[in-house]
């Protein structure tokens, strides 16, 4: 079953077969509030969605940054493959950079780049670019429905012993349908279970500051009638303590080949929870999201966003405005760290689209066989 | 030195001599954007300024059940003794149930029964009642001072340790002058040790759903020109690992006698960083703040709060109108625990008013004497 706003089976980011060089996607920073459809008609619109995050979540990321080269090449200059290639080549780069610690970024420049450099001509290169776009958006829908399917057995294993009673699901951050093209990555697996007549209940931790749990995680398993309740990132810990947590599931901007784990900030606290109280703790991703040149998680650059993200908050007033408040005294200084590191050792395992593996280097090169 | 806004020292909660029969505070719901002194003229008006947090905090909540205890006494029927103590302990009861965590109600309303017991006359038992909530709200203030020397020690230890460089010292929630009558708790040794010449940053945890932190503690500090830096809730354990705290320092509303802490929801999840990359965690807390009957933290009783302190947060629009905005779709459910524990065995030690001792029965009977 694929995902649905409204009950229409929507994707994050498409294009219009009548307007074959504009693509589309939801401006992300409305949502729960409004569903408005943003039209990226340049390259530089693409940049600018993904680091003021109209889009973000590692596959979705990766898919703008694939469309993003597509309508990179819609830009370039005709008539000189090498002058084209350039232009391109500096669009990859400034792509790259949009948002720092995404794995998927580089990795779907890389793989579009690759893709049209030995093509000749500017329109091959072009309509080869929007093909490979194309096969990423698709592949990654496709790997999250996999990883739906594998994580689900381990719901399901804890469903038997639980004896059918609900599963409840720990959460952190959106690593959902929103975050990807379809289905999500953590979202996958309670979807699939669902879908197998599994009860669960999903714990959803608000995260601070963007609040994509409160904002887009509470409202997709709500369009997808998961039963969830919103928490506090501060709740999780008290929560596994007294034993209303059976899994926790969370999804990864970065992973090493060594399984170390970059993902939403707080996501290493949940961990160390779930260890405590002994806990599984997965971690959903494609291979998209592995990083096999860096060998620890401390290497991983983690983006550090404006100060006015921790000292605001974003919602709507009783007229439905929406509005952005000062939580603080004016004048107090903040550091906003977008992600943190969860070291392997606190990893149950990775759901991958080829299956569950440890986190560690050895499982994981064998899973992928390299 | 004790504490100031806007350079003139005030306590929390105080009787201005010319109107005897009334009790003040700020309202605590209104910090930092407006400072609004409040009456409290009745006894039912100190229980809902409990409970809807117009005051909070371990020794302020105490206080303010102490001069409760005396409005009731100023409000029981006279002429006969054993009607008169029927009415004012009925209203100590009401006291205790108005937050069902926080050790120091029970305490305060049990002294000021007990004293004034067996004092014939209601116009004594008033004049005891006030004699004790005067006692009990100095002994709170001269306790948190003997805190800051004892808890000052640690932070100059420190500080030599990095010769002279900044301490930097995490805290969450507001275990400030705002939560006691004066000093703080955990801020007690942060301010003894500014005062000592010691360099110290603190990392205020912004602690949702109420935002202590973005609201109390980070205004406090800045009113005392402590540096200060603001962070979500989720940051605290990516700084630890990336060797950026060197104490984490908090409050308690409840410490068992064997070294169990509750205190706001989320301390558990710092406490559990701290231990995984040894960095100090000091609990600070006068003794009123002891339960000497539990044995176990798991058997102190956890405050549920209303679910629209999750789904809302409090702020100022661009005109400084202090609005309340909805962080969710509407019908998202939410649990909002006020409280976790953090068991003895994370705890580095506790900073009393006698000195600092393990967390442990024997250590904290030794030094109690019981």
């Amino acid at each position: 079953m694929t995902m649905r706003i409204n009950g229409k089976h929507r994707r994050t980011i498409w294009i219009d077969h009548r307007e074959p060089y504009v693509v589309r996607v939801f401006d992300q920073r409305l949502l729960p509030w409004r569903i408005v459809e943003e039209p990226l008609c340049r390259y530089e619109e693409a940049i600018r969605a993904i680091t003021d995050m109209h889009v973000r979540g590692a596959g979705l990321i990766g898919a703008t940054a694939g469309y993003g080269l597509y309508l990179a090449t819609l830009a370039a200059p005709i008539g000189d493959d090498d002058r084209f290639m350039a232009f391109v080549e500096r669009c990859g780069e400034e792509l790259n950079t949009a948002r720092p610690t995404a794995r998927n970024l580089k990795w779907a420049v890389d793989r579009v780049l690759a893709a049209i450099r030995t093509v000749p001509g500017a329109e091959g290169k072009q309509a080869v670019a929007r093909r490979v776009a194309d096969e990423i958006a698709d592949e990654d829908a496709e790997f999250c429905r996999r990883i739906g399917t594998h994580g689900a057995h381990i719901i399901s294993e804890i469903s038997l012993r639980k004896k059918g009673t609900p599963v409840n699901i720990l959460t952190h951050c959106n690593a959902g349908w929103l975050a990807f093209v379809d289905y999500g990555s953590a979202t996958a697996p309670i979807y699939a279970a669902r879908d197998a007549g599994i009860d669960v209940h999903v714990w959803v931790d608000e995260t601070r500051p963007w609040n994509q749990g409160a904002r887009l995680t509470a409202w997709e398993l709500q369009q997808e009638q998961i039963p969830c309740t919103l928490i506090t990132d501060n709740t999780g810990g008290h929560l596994m303590r007294t034993g209303r947590v059976d899994l926790v599931l969370v999804g990864s901007d970065r992973t090493t080949h060594t399984g170390d784990v970059a993902n939403k900030i707080g996501t290493y606290l949940k961990a160390l929870a779930a260890k405590d109280n002994n806990i599984p703790f997965y971690v959903a991703l494609p291979s998209s999201t592995i990083d096999w040149e860096l060998d620890s998680g401390d290497d991983i650059p983690i983006e550090e966003r404006s100060p006015e993200e921790v000292t605001t908050a974003v919602g709507v007033d009783g007229a439905g405005r929406i509005q952005n408040l000062r939580l603080t005294a004016e004048g107090t200084s903040a550091l906003n760290c977008s992600f943190d590191i969860t070291p392997a050792e606190l990893v149950s395992g990775l759901i991958t689209e080829r299956g569950v593996t440890t986190a560690d280097r050895e499982s994981i090169h064998a899973m992928f066989g390299r």
